[in-house]
């Protein structure tokens, strides 16, 4: 089984703008609680919902993840591709969403090489997070981003002022993350939760179920440019990673290595490229980009 | 051996402003990369330091943290005292810490609890994260914060007023979030990291250095107030939690299970407090703050 559909050049024919987004008519997303403004007066506001939901792969506890709640089947699958814990030969035969319990399983026919590995090492020393790290640096390494894949500077400004107009869990409540997979400068693909890892898991997931081709593919985080998000765009095979945010050292180390290219603070007219240039056509006169209106400015996020 | 000195009131007197901060000479917390920018210019620009930092308690593997890199020691301790995994009567004998090799080992005379109960955990069911974190909420419905405790709203305005202005990581390069503790309107110990759950282990373990009562103290964060957060600042026996930054729904139900004074969203004139309002004292005119300058507009952090 693919993990990723790589053989095509995805299915954008098939999708539409914000194909898929955060259903904002959930009631259980939002909680309202009351309190006390600046002046002391009593306000009534509605905050964004967060519990754990405990993952397991067959038998194998994996990680209790702190989210919103939504899409739980493609954040477990998401989260089990980007930490290499699931391989392109495992099959899938059930996901197992208990919200009650808090718990997602995933089955596979047979024992995973992860699980094997896991149960190895704990058998030695106990907690095996530091393997897992090693084993996803290890693989980072034999992965080839397309090369072919481009990027204009018109799709950056059309993506960032689409993205920030749509209504969102961000502008209804705040305290959330954003992430987007985009083609072109349309937007594709909107999750959100409080961790921004969790919302690029859940794309993961999503385009692992409906076999969207990471190719041409560009991401768009309102998060910041660490190791994590650099990690798992790559192990998703998207070659242009864009984000509202900053950069760290490490994030852009590792996108020169993957030769993913990586575009921060892109707020107005405004972005820096510091890792795979040569993916940019400068084909935007920025001076005929407005700044962003107040209403649509959104922070960026850390 | 007390994790926190509860019997005294503090030892804020012997505390100057700022006691301590990151050291912004140390050039190892930055890197210089270049890039491009908007128009297509070459660029050169520091971005922050990120790297792994494995942490083990005796021979215990714990976790592996991604950190900026100072302060591993405070860190180390910090995160295992929040993380509940050392206890009251654990002595600790040594840290060692090898940034070459990126770990940090914290020593006990004896095994610790936490060790003999992950040995017995992951010889079941493999990784306790889940175990863990049981533990940390078990815990969490033990502790009182001081019934006492109060916070002037001038405080508030006085607090977020220094800490904008003060230099820092976030002003010279960005991507990190900062933690201040606090006695009334005086930041005291000001951490910073990539990870804001770094930036507050590292002021849990400065404190338990220093013997610093948490008693009366006011905890300051540029990130948002999640669950974890507010576990942080429980486990600390802080009992006001002061964010720029927005509320999830279960970071305030468990602020008003353990009673803590919980403030978001306080930036210029506004705030809004959500939990512990008893504690607030409205003893500043708002009509006379002024919105914060845009050179220290600070965003809110997520």
């Amino acid at each position: 089984m693919l993990l990723y559909n790589t053989g095509c050049t995805g299915n954008i024919n098939a999708m539409k703008e914000f194909e898929i987004t955060p259903d904002m008519q959930r009631e259980d997303l939002f909680e309202t609680v009351s309190g006390l403004d600046h002046l002391g007066n009593e306000i009534s506001m509605p905050v964004i919902t967060e519990k754990p939901l405990t993952l397991f792969l067959n038998g194998q506890e994996v990680v209790t993840m702190m989210t919103i709640g939504d899409f739980p089947e493609h954040l477990a699958i998401g989260y089990l591709l980007n930490q290499n814990m699931l391989q392109l030969d495992d099959e899938i035969t059930a996901i197992d969403v208990d919200m009650e319990l808090d718990i997602v399983v995933v089955r596979t026919p047979r024992k995973t090489d992860f699980e094997e590995k896991l149960r190895k090492k704990t058998q030695t020393s106990g907690c095996a997070q530091g393997t897992v790290f090693g084993d996803v640096l290890e693989k980072f390494e034999d992965i080839v981003l397309d090369p072919d894949a481009k990027v204009q500077t018109s799709w950056i400004y059309a993506l960032s002022r689409k993205i920030n107009q749509q209504p969102s869990l961000y502008l209804k409540v705040g305290a959330v993350h954003g992430c987007v997979l985009c083609e072109e400068d349309i937007p594709l693909v909107y999750m959100e939760d409080v961790g921004r890892h969790n919302a690029i898991d859940k794309i993961a997931g999503y385009m692992w179920a409906q076999k969207i081709s990471p190719k041409n593919k560009i991401f768009y985080t309102t998060g910041r440019l660490t190791s994590e998000m650099v990690i798992k765009a790559v192990q998703m095979q998207i070659p242009v990673l864009i984000s509202r945010s900053g950069f760290t050292a490490w994030g852009v180390e590792l996108a020169r290595q993957a030769g993913l290219t990586l575009i921060g603070r892109a707020k107005g007219k405004r972005f820096q490229c510091l890792s795979g240039q040569g993916r940019v056509i400068f084909d935007a006169d920025p001076s005929r980009i407005m700044d962003e209106e107040k209403k649509h400015q959104r922070k960026a996020g850390q």
